[in-house]
């Protein structure tokens, strides 16, 4: 190869990085918005100009690819796509987007993940190249990665992503013993947890948490965002005893409720989904079935060490103060380990400072100290 | 003012903070090599270059006015000094520094810090006037002060600086029930302890560290430094019941170790300094006389909790590891309350990731909640 062909080679190849950040900043302003489908963006570069670019729609709409196809119009014509999922094959809501692509005459396709589903992996990328197209897969796969987690997971295992959030101090604790937990974090600590509900499709928490401070778990405020487009998640109670009161403030919408505990025909006449499920796994395999893929448990010390306990989180998101509340106050968690051996290990992925306090977000480690 | 003067004078104020910058960086060289004195820089600058740079050598030898002058001999005359401590005004170990850059025939001199002893503040700066040099105060103080936080508070005050080093899980925990503790932070937080160490005058721990863990408490490595080229802090031990074996693997230097506690002539054999004293702050005060300004807290729960609650602690730095230690495993601080008003309350300075762990560093509170 000469010299001057490697330098070719580099150039393209950083381009391809380059256009495909494009299309993640493309995805990235329909995350909160796209729920169930994945948040997927589109550019199509024709001799280093963007033609065409665009994300998924709110669902029933237009996938990203169509939007930008769109824009492009007759300039797609010999330009390269970069999608940050790969195309869907099949007819859904919408007429395939591969074969989309191929009418419309694109020359390359640079596909960031994979199609999560390893039945139907790889399917889009074949009506690609048996019409002659280039494919290149694996561009940037990290990154576009991170802003569908619950999708792809739960498309490849049938398990929604677990995310658990704790805001605890110094000294892992929660409140006091009179319950007294007012401000242990702060205001920016509380907006950022408005984030993660929101690509969540669901929130999770218990009935001792609904009981004591009536939350609503809604997204109520998001920087530059008109809630108006973002989808809401659902609100999951688990209630084994049936203890959930009417007039819960989580029951103002209930059709966005669901309940896991006995059936209720109360319940049921407001329009809340119930939920026979006995296991907190069969509830996760459950949630998958109805297109909740994303998870956030913001529960109170029993729920959180349960689903630790049963290795079902994912990632832990722990908001810590700056304060020691001492020994009487309540644990983060409710478990006494006898050796290290047992203790409850993560992995750090980044800490940031987020107005008083601190934010760090874990994953649960394997490996045994 | 016309428009080009004013763009003058603001040129004219960017250069000083910007070789006041060098000054700061010179005197970063030797932070942990000057004790008791402070470490400050000093760089002479004509005509827009460096004629001359300095920092403090080791005690008894000289300040780092005179490292400068020496090196820019002549070209001093008519050039500006730019010095991270008021330059001294007073015969100690050395001729004053002040009374060298009237010598020199420098024109002007920045300064970053005052002295910090209220009773000599501003002598040097006098002397400096009273030749007719023009000299410009409080440039970039806040970077300079950071270098010499121990010996700025103890001139102003009487009590050195005192830091707490506590390593914890994200639970507060510092071991298990049974004691087993190796491995809850990893090398990289205990090599980040050896930084606070070699800056500090003195390590302070209890009888009951030593007993259990039989610790040097010595700077051991640090990242591109010498050691011989270090002043290694004495180490302190509380123990008021002389409990301290003469085994004690921190009596292989007695020298440099200095017991609070009952006299005891077998340690007053081995070279070992006894304090009478009977409350923390007295001995505080008393290392203050020792010329110890910066002092590192290492101890157990019990007493990095006594300092905690006589308010003796100015920053403390809290190494937290990514895990959950249980309820039965042992707090960092031995304290119970009631209700909130009564949590030890931080203020976050900074948060860093050190390795697989994080390292806050955060000042007490005084605000309530």
């Amino acid at each position: 190869m000469s010299e001057l062909s490697q330098h070719v080679k580099l150039l393209d190849s950083h381009s391809d990085q380059f256009w495909m950040r494009q299309a993640i900043a493309e995805a990235e302003k329909a995350i909160y918005r796209t729920r169930p489908n994945p948040a997927v963006g589109c550019v199509i570069v024709k001799d280093g100009v963007i033609v065409g670019r665009g994300a998924t729609a709110p669902v029933g709409g237009p996938h990203a690819e169509v939007f930008a196809m769109r824009e492009a119009g007759e300039q797609a014509r010999g330009a390269t796509a970069y999608v940050t999922l790969e195309p869907c094959a099949h007819y859904g809501r919408t007429p395939p987007c591969a074969k989309g692509l191929v009418e419309a005459g694109v020359a390359k396709v640079v596909i960031a993940c994979a199609d999560p589903n390893p039945l139907v992996a790889g399917k889009g990328v074949q009506i690609l190249q048996d019409a002659g197209i280039e494919v290149i897969t694996a561009v940037c796969t990290a990154e576009a990665e991170v802003q569908n987690k619950g999708f792809l997971k739960a498309m490849a295992t049938g398990i929604p992503y677990v995310r658990l959030k704790v805001a605890s101090s110094l000294d892992g604790r929660t409140a006091m013993a009179s319950g007294e937990s007012k401000w242990i974090t702060g205001a920016e600590a509380r907006q950022d947890v408005q984030h993660w509900r929101a690509i969540s499709g669901a929130v999770i928490t218990g009935i001792d948490t609904v009981l004591a401070d009536d939350p609503q778990l809604n997204v109520r405020a998001l920087p530059n965002i008109d809630l108006e487009n973002i989808v809401q998640p659902k609100r999951i109670i688990l209630d084994r005893q049936g203890r959930l009161p009417l007039t819960a403030q989580i029951l103002q919408q209930p059709e966005t409720v669901i309940v896991m505990g006995p059936f209720r025909q109360e319940l049921a006449d407001l329009g809340v989904v119930q939920l026979a499920v006995q296991s907190l796994k069969d509830l996760l395999a459950t949630l998958k079935d109805l297109q909740i893929y994303d998870v956030l448990v913001e529960a109170g010390a029993t729920l959180s060490t349960a689903f630790l306990q049963e290795s079902l989180v994912d990632e832990m998101i722990n908001y810590v103060a700056p304060t020691f509340l001492g020994q009487s106050a309540r644990a983060m968690f409710n478990a006494e380990f006898e050796s290290m051996a047992q203790q409850f290990r993560f992995k750090l992925i980044d800490v940031i400072q987020v107005g008083d306090d601190i934010r760090l977000r874990l994953i649960p480690s394997q490996e045994s100290v």
